[in-house]
């Protein structure tokens, strides 16, 4: 049975009472008297945020962690999430008994509820943490396979290593950009044909990658790894997340050191972090590892999560409907967040709060389930039907929505979207 | 003829008044009533740090650009570097002009001089920005190629599409560190024998990379290249940089993603920042490039700088001498920084102030040249004789020393040292 707030949430919603995922908003006009627009903390419920920075001051966080923190008069997560599972428990707890249908304090205090309380066509959301780094890893078994086929051949698709560790790259996090924002389409490099010297224009394989990604609460010292049994505590949440990819740059690029122009033109994620407390009631076993992983992979308990990533719909200009293009699920990854993190510090790497850690394409098994087209039309062998239209790869003004949540009974858990539009190259 | 400071600079100074390289300090103790030990920008100048928030205070930064600013109050040169060149060339001929023997205001104000001027052996260098993001580029031809032979035999041991771009990773930014820092043996995974599990363990094949590092300055927007022939002016200046690699690490990881944990452990660079205003004058012609670039990479004048990179010193715990490894140049680089800035742009992604863009390993032409131990030992194969004792790779306890210089007629401008010991794994 679903939890009830006083704050009105329809039963689709994807922010009842029990998601409460955190975020950065700012108003679009400055409301009452002393207000701002400043950007700062809000949790979502409904479609409202509740401002937390208003909260705080009303002298409503009065547990332990919080009582005398000035984290929600931040312009980013970063403080919040640098204080670990216990501040975030206790925000949630006290947030969850805040809003419930049953508690006076807020819903019975009309001044305070109008200051705190805003719609969320009434603000304008923004990146959550100042991102210091943004690490993506390639953890679909799926994903690697049929890449692998596609570029290498059908014989051993998968790298040996990918069995033994979690494999990943640096990304650029200084293009990463919040839902809604447009993705201009890259210029650069393919692969010459013949003796021509090599293609230069606009990518003619821009594509989206299905992606959530995990947002680094405390962190650890250079040099100290943190250990996989422990590396839940420094995960605060996930976001959505769409790793736009230039197929035709990527492929012309990447040997030896990795994709770099390919992937570093844009990143989209979702707004709302939706905390790992939030997603316990949907965790499932992790999928069977064989070989067995090295100890410092190995976990007491593998845990994933069961998130439909149901629709990544493409909505070209000309047509006034999306498309369903592929349906996914988050625990179709083989390597889990845990160790993910424990592998990424290992070396003594060390992370810090708002870090991202993508976790690449999620594919699953069957094709309906391809997390991203060079999969889905086969490197563009199999153009994909869209309503009438084609597409081999994304077309200027198409639109690309991804959306995802966990099914509880009465209520879903969701991740509202994460949705950007191509637009054209510059001239 | 060297221009003359009425500060003392020894005739073997990497610091003269043509350098006048930025940094960040802290005073190591509270000197004088209302001093703090705050980082806070300043200049090198002989064995001295000219403390520019107190040259700022005292009102001596007049010119247009920096009359206002409060850029040389922050704890990093971020703010200052976004101002671009004209305010970069109004600081060092202020500068310039404050230190010269010639001219009073400083050198006859002994208070402000006492408080202004501190020994550099009573401050801490800092990181002199905060690193947004941190790419690292593979530009000598010849690193390129001896690697190449090294992974994957003399066939065709340069990809071909090295000569048509600047080939590039996206490194780690949170584990970069400033010389003198310890750097931790990385534990990870090495490749297996026959059919048993990976090796995991302290890296058996630690090395140092020889390479310099571009500081950014404006940078641009997300979607806006920048323009080859404009692109110096995105580069305020260069440091040392040493990248250290744990080559069993990176050997089994990089397929197909790039280097990762081998090399995230730790970065070292030097703390002063040389500008390329300084560096002018020993500016050169760059190699010729063969096949021309595509026109976003190809400059009206193509620049390299003959920088020495005199010494790399590795000194063993038992020894008391240290041992010259390796001389390479600057000017070995087959793209140009320029290029190389250019390059990283044309796909829109967004270069912040303060953001690095390391060279990548220097080799040079001939074996007493390489930037690396996995060149000179060429993989572990020759080991290197360091006055007795012998290397195949880096061995707990061992110094390296990277330092480089141009030498003008009867002055340096140097870029000080970049050095790190290496300290045993944790258990």
């Amino acid at each position: 049975m679903a939890l009830k707030s006083f704050v009105e949430v329809l039963p689709d919603s994807h922010f009842p009472l029990e998601n409460l995922p955190f975020g950065i908003f700012k108003p679009t006009q400055q409301v009452g008297e002393g207000a701002t627009t400043e950007p700062r903390p809000g949790v979502a419920i409904g479609d409202f945020v509740l401002d937390l920075s208003v909260i705080a001051s009303a002298g409503l966080f009065n547990g332990p962690n919080l009582n005398n923190s000035d984290c929600f008069s931040q312009t980013s997560l970063n403080k919040f999430l640098s204080m670990g599972r216990p501040a975030w428990k206790e925000a949630r707890s006290t947030i969850q008994k805040l809003l419930s249908a049953d508690e006076p304090t807020l819903r019975d205090n009309a001044s305070l509820r109008e200051k705190s309380i805003l719609p969320m066509n009434k603000v304008e959301m923004l990146l959550p943490t100042v991102i210091g780094d943004y690490t993506d890893f390639f953890s679909s078994m799926h994903h690697a396979k049929n890449c692998g086929i596609i570029f290498r051949g059908p014989e051993n698709p998968i790298v040996p290593h990918w069995f033994h560790l979690p494999i990943a790259y640096h990304g650029r996090a200084s293009s990463i950009v919040i839902s809604g924002t447009d993705i201009i389409r890259p210029r650069g490099q393919g692969r010459p044909v013949g003796n021509s010297p090599p293609y230069f224009g606009p990518s003619v394989k821009l594509d989206f990658e299905l992606e959530m990604a995990a947002v680094v609460g405390p962190g650890n010292e250079l040099g100290k790894p943190v250990d996989v049994n422990e590396a839940a505590d420094h995960i605060f949440g996930l976001v959505l997340m769409n790793d736009w990819s230039a197929r035709d740059i990527q492929a012309w690029e990447y040997v030896p050191l990795g994709p770099f122009l390919g992937k570093s033109f844009g990143t989209t994620i979702s707004p709302w972090i939706v905390t790992l407390d939030a997603l316990e009631p949907f965790a499932c076993d992790a999928p069977k590892q064989e070989p067995h992983p090295l100890p410092y992979l190995t976990e007491k308990k593998s845990k994933n999560y069961d998130i439909s990533l149901e629709v990544v719909r493409i909505k070209p200009t000309e047509q006034e409907h999306s498309s369903v293009v592929t349906k996914s699920n988050f625990n179709h990854l083989y390597w889990t967040l845990t160790q993910q993190l424990a592998h990424h510090t290992i070396n003594g790497c060390n992370l810090r709060p708002g870090d991202l850690l993508g976790t690449g394409t999620i594919s699953g098994p069957e094709p309906e389930s391809m997390g991203c087209l060079l999969e889905l039309t086969w490197n563009g062998k199999k153009p994909l039907s869209l309503n009438g239209s084609t597409r081999k790869f994304l077309e200027d003004g198409d639109e690309v929505v991804i959306t995802g949540y966990c099914k509880g009974n009465g209520y879903k858990v969701g991740f509202g979207t994460c949705s950007g539009k191509v637009v054209p190259a510059p001239i």
